[in-house]
């Protein structure tokens, strides 16, 4: 058997469940953020596959393949040609034609369908595909948690109406539900955005994890949960006694602040609390510079001001157009005396900020004392503030908890994004043209299998939920060179096989221990010890890799003991 | 479902499988050479895996999955960059690095194997992947029997010697054998040649069809079975009487032949038969001019002309070069009086050539009556022709058969070949350092999906052995508006399903000739009509795809008698 363990935790892995992969033997580097997957990790690969192919087709989904090489035509009519930027691979072909790696298959599950779609009475379609996916990462990292080449399942559904894609919707909902606890995985949905695939409504399944490259905000009261990126604030209340330029008295006064270069430096100098700063950020949104107010003790959701503004491209400002719109360096931004008229948009936190500090557009000088509307007003007032846990919950108002979670779904409702642009059209009920309504479902596939290591590990390696294990069973003779302990090891590994078990059998001439870690580390749920102590009183022993227990069970009814604990466990994770 | 068929035969198809897996709705075009496999299309090509998975892991195969996307270096090392040249895919990622898309893995299987292994009692190893591969075809054509991306099993072996390598090559000998029997497909087992992988001894299963791309000679006597380019010639005996230019006397003389451009003008205008010309062909060897001297009515096989020269590169020489080399326009060139002195290389059946005709050197002029080793002689006699059918077998001298082939597998032996330039070594019992023996094993397989379909069909469409087909029976209601109708197809379908059976039921609301029409179509083995005049005798119409044979079967009865059918030719095929 092809399963080559090692002793050592690999320097270029950083997180559990690569370092377990290298370990164990599952996979070994090709490239930067591209793997070979040896056969024990293909094993789970295919297990977490089938588990994934069993629900979909579950909802009536059916399988099909999609090529991974794609002309670059149908990306350009949808503008993603440009939009995905470096992220895709591209090439092109002994004729010069333009072509890429499929990242996703939204355009050609698009145009596939269209091409064989005239009547409602075609609709809905749920198609899927289990593939290979390509996206040249700027920064493959964790494995096969952010790779370059990555196993994906990804579903189109098409449907006549918004209700129609509502139902389709829910069944993937629920699908995703049953496949994740299949796998034994704990997840949260959340809310989320929907980055470059686009549309209008959207859901992740998050694992829980430490290592989770995204932050999720949830409410143990009432249940909701978004990605920090998605997550509403809760409403701010209109400050009580709405002050205005006229009815209120400024208490404004400039005060020089040399050699104060951050944000830290200025609260220390001034004696003062982040909440009572107020910083200016100037981005530049479709080519036009922008002030964004928000709390010193804040950050700016880039993705929130974004769709505020309505601006399809949005970066900070580089330090010449600040100097340009403030009339000095860098870090003495303010809302007063702008050089420039641009366009001002404030938190709503920021109407409540007393006796507060902002810029005073010139070089080491800032303004104490200042209050919105009695010393600087803004155009716009809108949430464009990251959630963060310890803020009030937005449906209720209890503060909020912070995780950090492995995406390992997603849910897009796309609208009309794709068939409007791709032309895909039916004919409705009363003959009227209309464009498809579409979804998109992706599950990480290889994603999938880090998440359950990194829920399912201890210091020894891999302990696998039953459904997902490379092989249910391993049985382990402590000494190879004794032919009675080799003799009953191989008739338990074929009685068991006969029962339907998935077993190996240890029969490399090691000693004991290196057998344990390896067994261990590779996290073989169920282990039949074979020994010479055991074998006097004609017994095994058997034990589970997670809890740890063994139980000493007669060699006469070994194999049935083994394969109902197996049965029993993969019942009970079917039925989740 | 999503099985969208079509009436009309395509104009991008021209032969049946291609026709057929477009119009039964198996498969669309997404560009030249590229498909999206629909879904009943993948059913049957996740079939043919799951046969040849099995066959693989029955001789101790273990299945693993390398990445699509491989590093330039380690091609460079076996030289295989180059030797690709535009039949491989290439690109770079957003570093700059130099990639290509896997056609076959030779080099990384060597690679992540070799990292692993250091002695030899960690060998044999089978190794195999079923994957997607990518050749740039520089003509794809009759769809995914020569495609640029398409689904391949490749299987690599490692073993400590050649005895290692030979047991390993007959496992994998008989795994084929097993599979495609399991197909349903006939085939003849091929001597081969190598091509771009390389090695020392091939064997290729090729499908007997009119539209194979391969030539075959084979013996109906001994069994001998080669491709043509492959295939040895019988060996021609010595002429009885060897001439010597001492020995006999020439009646070589030279004449005009103006106005003679082809070789048939040349037979019409001497009035001699196409075995007593020799024709000279010039080809550039390694960069050097060589003359080949073969008879009239035969073809050079460039491939045993390259290996009798123990040449890299060889190719016909361009016309520049044929006038330098015999002085003379394209058209004449002869073995007497050449301009250079190159290496003359003849055909065993040139020495028997009597009263011959040969090319004079000059323009409009031949030499009649010549005889070689009275007026020309060459440095070496070797077989160097074309095998065709009706020349006597190599080994036992009967008329040769030929055929035209589909080849759906190939075996190779790679000896040294990968593990030597990839420092693939391990150490041997004696502590001494050997390169690992190579084999590489490989089935295309959605070739075998459309050689499955040319070798079963007929006008009216696919014949599925159940073994491959898409679902094993097709439940049709004649008339879906008629409720007793629908109600008893509904339950036959799920008493099938309940049953194990694979099976559809149509239930459109169309005519029944359009649903007959495509349930032969499509193939479906077993066919069962819920018809008025059935039911009032409480009988439905079981009707078989192959040979069209129906029985009414009693209602009760008919799941049972459908599913013994479907096992019984599923046992037959699994038994083969």
């Amino acid at each position: 058997m092809f399963m080559p363990t090692l002793r050592e935790v690999p320097s270029e892995a950083e997180i559990p469940s690569h370092q377990l992969m290298l370990r164990a033997g599952m996979m070994r580097k090709a490239m930067s953020g591209v793997y070979s997957y040896l056969p024990l990790g293909y094993r789970v690969i295919r297990k977490v596959e089938q588990i994934v192919r069993e629900e979909m087709d579950r909802q009536g989904g059916q399988e099909l393949l999609f090529p991974a090489i794609q002309p670059a035509d149908i990306w350009k009519l949808t503008g993603r040609w440009e939009d995905y930027g470096g992220e895709m691979f591209r090439l092109k072909d002994r004729g010069g034609r333009e072509l890429c790696l499929g990242p996703t298959h939204e355009e050609l599950a698009t145009i596939t369908l269209r091409d064989e779609t005239r009547s409602y009475r075609q609709l809905p379609k749920l198609v899927y595909q289990i593939q290979t996916k390509f996206r040249d990462e700027i920064r493959p990292r964790f494995g096969v948690m952010r790779a370059r080449e990555f196993i994906m399942k990804d579903m189109y559904s098409f449907d006549r109406d918004d209700e129609g894609c509502e139902v389709s919707y829910r069944k993937m909902y629920e699908a995703y539900r049953r496949a994740f606890d299949r796998m034994g995985l704990h997840y949260i949905v959340v809310e989320a955005e929907s980055g470059a695939i686009g549309g209008t409504h959207n859901h992740e399944f998050m694992v829980v994890s430490d290592v989770g490259e995204a932050g999720i905000v949830f409410c143990e009261a009432c249940g909701y949960a978004a990605s920090e990126e998605r997550a509403d604030a809760a409403a701010v209340p209109e400050p009580e006694s709405a002050p205005s330029l006229a009815a209120d008295r400024s208490h404004a006064r400039t005060i020089a602040t040399p050699d104060v270069r951050t944000i830290d430096d200025l609260i220390g100098f001034l004696g003062v609390s982040p909440r009572q700063m107020v910083k200016t950020m100037v981005f530049v949104a479709d080519g036009e510079p922008v002030a964004a107010l928000i709390r010193g003790d804040r950050d700016v959701n880039e993705v929130k001001l974004r769709r505020a503004l309505g601006c399809a491209s949005l970066e900070l400002a580089a330090p010449e157009v600040i100097e340009e719109v403030t009339g000095a360096p860098v870090g003495f931004a303010g809302p007063i005396g702008l050089k420039q008229a641009i366009t001002i948009i404030a938190d709503p936190e920021v109407l409540h900020v007393v006796d507060g500090v902002i810029g005073a557009n010139a070089a080491d000088a800032h303004i104490v004392g200042v209050r919105y509307g009695v010393d600087f007003t803004a155009h716009r007032v809108e949430d464009i503030r990251i959630v963060v846990a310890g803020d009030e919950c937005p449906r209720c108002g209890t503060p909020l908890k912070g995780a950090r979670g492995i995406e390992v779904g997603h849910l897009f409702k796309l609208g009309t994004k794709y068939s409007s642009r791709l032309d895909a059209r039916y004919l409705d009920e009363a003959g009227q043209e209309r464009s498809v309504i579409m979804g998109s479902y992706g599950i990480g596939i290889t994603r999938c299998v880090a998440a359950i290591i990194e829920e399912y590990h201890d210091a020894d390696g891999i302990i696998w939920p039953m459904s997902v294990a490379p092989y249910h069973v391993i049985v382990l003779p402590l000494n190879t060179t004794d032919e009675q302990q080799l003799k009953v090891a191989e008739s338990l590994h074929s009685e068991l096989e006969k029962l339907g078990v998935e077993v190996v059998l240890d029969d490399r001439d090691e000693r004991p221990g290196v057998k344990f870690k390896d067994a261990d580390l590779i996290g073989f749920p169920v282990k039949v010890t074979v020994g010479a102590r055991g074998l006097a009183q004609c017994r095994v022993e058997v034990g589970l890799r997670r809890g740890g227990q063994t139980t000493m069970v007669g060699l006469d009814e070994a194999a049935t003991y083994v394969s109902e604990l197996v049965r029993s466990e993969l019942a009970l994770l079917s039925k989740l």
